[in-house]
């Protein structure tokens, strides 16, 4: 009996900061942990300029409801519902993917959350717990699973170590050199024939 | 950041092995825990009634599939699967609730598997492990999550009882008695205002 616990962004949904950056037409939410190492700065700084934006929650939200599941997306996690126990595992916040779950008719979702005020400002963010994506896999072994993990970046790598297959889809040149022992798949058809 | 842990039969669904026994009119699969108290011996006296009665996996799915959620029951997974990380942990096959999580649309399940042959004959069952419910209970608060569980029977006294917040819904007088420490839910309505 399998669990597939798949990474969410570059998988089945575009980038959410990048593309709410886009949309917004601001510029300062497209750093990326490439620009500010330290994730933690990183997050304060983007929760400043969504303050600075005077950019509630529910404006957030709706810019990202115009966002669409990636081609295949849909039907891939669809599929992957009716023939097994198919869990997302993702970095982003729940207050964030909710709008993209919705159009993927709300597959099982474990990621992080945000703080949110009364008046629908972002005043934190609150990681659920240190290296999510390895515990994750660890947990549903507890369980007497095996698990195949997917996803196309650094912070998957923990992930794809923990479970019994790991495989990454879509990565950047950069990811496939640093870890080679990984199989890759191109495409969602690619991933499909390779996950049993 | 709360996880959902829901028994099945009972609570979404009828009770499988009693509505095949009724739709197939073969008695000798109304036996319960009840009647044959080691559920080894009954489960492996059932297998031999589906052989007896030539019943292949497919047969017996085809009446599943005559079976229906209880009422409500679809809006109620629906919603829980928007709020919130709802996961239903049964001790049923998969395979024989896959017509049931059909009508559903597939939330996350955790049960169960039967060990089928090339002709479609179930040979022998798979109990993922012992304790399950329990287990799925900790393994989701090993991921820094609170959990909810409800259920209406005796075998979801352990997943009650290591959950956050343990609610029996709908159960049988003497499961009351039983265990007098669990609030009771009589229907859906009162069971989503004792949710938060």
């Amino acid at each position: 009996m399998w669990v597939v616990c798949a990474d969410l962004e570059g998988v089945f949904v575009p980038e959410v900061w990048v593309n709410v950056a886009k949309k917004t037409g601001i510029d300062e939410l497209k750093l990326t942990t490439r620009d500010i190492k330290d994730y933690d700065e990183l997050m304060r700084y983007r929760l400043q300029i969504l303050d600075k934006h005077n950019l509630k929650i529910q404006d957030i939200q709706e810019v990202i409801s115009t966002l669409r599941p990636l081609d295949g997306a849909y039907e891939f996690s669809k599929w992957l519902r009716e023939v097994t126990r198919f869990t997302i595992v993702s970095d982003t916040f729940v207050e964030f993917a909710q709008p993209l779950m919705a159009q993927l008719d709300f597959p099982f979702l474990l990621c992080h959350s945000l703080v949110i005020d009364a008046d629908g400002r972002v005043v934190d963010y609150k990681l659920r717990q240190s290296d999510p994506k390895r515990k994750t896999v660890e947990a549903f072994k507890s369980l007497d699973y095996q698990v195949i993990a997917f996803g196309d970046s650094y912070n998957d790598i923990s992930m794809l170590k923990a479970a019994d297959r790991g495989i990454l889809f879509c990565p950047p040149d950069n990811v496939v050199a640093d870890y080679p022992e990984f199989p890759v798949a191109r495409n969602l058809a690619e991933l499909k024939s390779m996950l049993w």
